[in-house]
């Protein structure tokens, strides 16, 4: 096989994480340090910045400063949303990728993100293939919702998991300082898969865990979860529940449209949003009358880079380079996942493995149902041993001045 | 001075922190260590455990097992917020308290928290002067919100200010991922007083801060607010704001009420209670069109023992352990606070200092106003020196499977 000689160009797209730069930085380092690649180029927030002619010269980055994006949070390159159209439809964007990677001398083409990234990614790889436009196309898996089909698991959802469970922990302790009772309702992310919630449960490990977990695998009854809260309540004076926020009833309403449905507005005429949490909370205090708090953990678990795994941010980084490498030895048109194993002493060992693009795009990973328990209010063992070697080691983020030191990129636009 | 012979007892009060444990640690270590002290008791939920005969034998917990309060958040032995009445009215409570000193042999108390814990490890102390039974009592202060008097600052506020400083610039990250718009609106703890809102400045140190901070020593006005915020949007489609709970108007109602007045419920007839993040989130939404996201803190700021401060831990220990000396040495009736200086080089220096109850007792300390920006929505430079050498250092909380490693008290019930 011949060497493919040309310039790479990388994007991120969809929600950041913690560990997402990571994986762009493996990347781009192993891009930087190739002799078959001519150039690195960024694209800024995602395919957009490739339709506008809106790239950044990675070459002009300070090494030591870019070295940081392993452990910068959220897209440092920038992110979007961009559906591209079907091409057998509108096939205008591909028609101006091409022209692009025409442009720019573009033969390597790297896309970071989840499920619609990754359809993107193998829309273009299609395209190009189609049109005898030699380009090698890589997926670099990223999403803390962890629901990417074939891999175990996705760079990101790690170090959530780890923000999740050690946030329960520590919220277990200051719920249950008080003599008095508390009832505690934890929302984590998570809209179709309860993957992020049942971190939750890691937290039971320490013997600091919540009593209840829902997720939105499980159709979730009001009246049931109402009972199971007064029980516990009464036993222990005490009651942890963690929540999806994506947890529906068996019509498929989704609890946190419970609190808009019919609802009222405020003194200025808004209606008030509220989350899954905020509403279970309301509405389990004015059925108990106890001291009810709803937290909902928001952005904070996506970006919580100074409580990430170390596992997950060396396994990121791992599959951006793999990425660079797999694609100047030929490779095109897959993702690069993980496949897990164990040696002989029982230690979790994360093997890299190529997965179609065609399949990872279309499909959506659930929380096996064999992991939740029978009442469909906990997680079993099976998620603990999953999850609990993906959330091994500190991160090596540096501090300067007692905060993190993020990266600062000078993003210098690149010239054709 | 005759060395004063008997038995200590400590208790820990309000709303918790991640470091009050540290300071009880401290002290407990320190008593257990002193040939004057015979015993040391720990009270159940504060002053409740002292009148409800429910103490534990410290001696009894492992001394390993017992140093792991240092990194543990909450107050492990417990909290209440029972307040004493003046023993003027009833002495009732004052007379038991005295009973068990009695029944105990009890010569040392130690009392750890914030302003109303100081008003009764005050009142305890006057009252049994007055009565003749000669106790040796110590404050030991704790408190998140910074709002002590004397003291130079708080232990527990550090690690709070630490964590509220590194979310923000998480948060920041996150937030400016999209090339499309988005406000953010972050709420942080301080009903009264603006000291952890202010913490969000810190992370302007790094350039990763918020737009505007408004705390509520200063009348909130949402008009004026709604226009900044519309004309940092219109500038740079982005706008990071950071509130405290407590902001008000200038008739004193606080901007979260804004929510719930002339409020209705929703489908199910419950008021919809949000916070001020919310309100703001919900209303500058509807007056802009943007993405708008509130997060609020909550609880995770006062007991995110992961992201504590090293020197507010030590400080806290110390102020614990000084506590313990000086009332062996003979001192009673002050709390152990800090008082700041400057080596020859400029570095920070904290020196432990005594200060009267009477006066922590009866105070509330806010933010100076020469700390506050001209027009009311930002953070001057003098905050940024004062915070920025109590949040250096980073916990040495131990980790066990990736995860914090807290305490387990046995809590074996005392004996007289």
């Amino acid at each position: 096989m011949s060497v493919l000689k040309g310039a790479a160009v990388i994007g991120q797209s969809g929600g950041p994480s913690s560990v997402i730069n990571a994986s762009a930085y493996g990347a781009i380092k192993t891009a930087l340090d190739c002799d078959a690649i001519t150039r690195v180029f960024g694209m800024c927030n995602g395919i957009r910045g490739l339709l506008d002619d809106n790239l950044i010269d990675m070459a002009k980055e300070d090494p030591d400063e870019l070295a940081l994006m392993k452990y910068t949070p959220s897209s440092a390159l920038g992110s979007c949303r961009y559906k591209l159209k079907d091409p057998d439809e509108d096939e205008t964007d591909y028609i101006r990728i091409l022209e692009m990677f025409k442009k720019y001398d573009i033969r390597y083409f790297f896309y970071n993100g989840g499920n619609d990234s990754m359809d993107t990614c193998n829309k273009i790889s299609k395209f190009m293939l189609k049109n005898g436009y030699e380009v090698r196309c890589m997926g670099i898996p990223k999403t803390i919702d962890n629901d990417l089909a074939g891999t175990d698991h996705c760079p990101g959802f790690a170090s959530a998991a780890k923000y999740i469970a050690t946030s329960v922990m520590e919220v277990y302790h200051d719920s249950r300082v008080y003599d008095t009772g508390m009832i505690t309702v934890l929302e984590c992310m998570g809209r179709h898969a309860g993957w992020l919630t049942a971190a939750a449960a890691l937290a039971n490990v320490a013997g600091n865990g919540p009593d209840l977990i829902y997720v939105p695998e499980i159709d979730f009854d009001l009246d049931a979860f109402t009972a199971k809260v007064k029980d516990i309540y009464a036993k222990q004076k005490k009651c942890f529940v963690v929540v999806s926020e994506g947890i529906h009833d068996k019509e498929g309403t989704f609890i946190a449209e419970y609190a808009n449905k019919n609802m009222a507005k405020d003194s200025f005429g808004h209606a008030q949003l509220g989350g899954t949490a905020a509403f279970l909370a309301n509405y389990i205090k004015e059925q108990t009358g106890a001291n009810v708090r709803g937290i909902e953990l928001s952005l904070l678990q996506r970006c919580a880079a100074h409580c990430a795994s170390q596992t997950d941010i060396d396994e990121s980084f791992a599959s951006g380079k793999a990425a660079v490498e797999n694609a100047v030895a030929g490779i095109t048109d897959k993702m690069v996942g993980f496949e897990r194993s164990y040696d002989e002493n029982g230690n979790y060992v994360c093997n890299l493995k190529l997965f179609p693009l065609t399949i990872v795009a279309n499909t959506e990973k659930k929380l096996p149902l064999e992991w939740i328990n029978e009442t469909g209010d906990g997680i079993n063992q099976g998620f603990i041993d999953y999850a609990l070697p993906l959330i091994q080691g500190e991160t090596k983020l540096t501090k300067e001045n007692g905060l993190p030191r993020f990266v600062h990129l000078k993003k210098v636009k690149a010239e054709a």
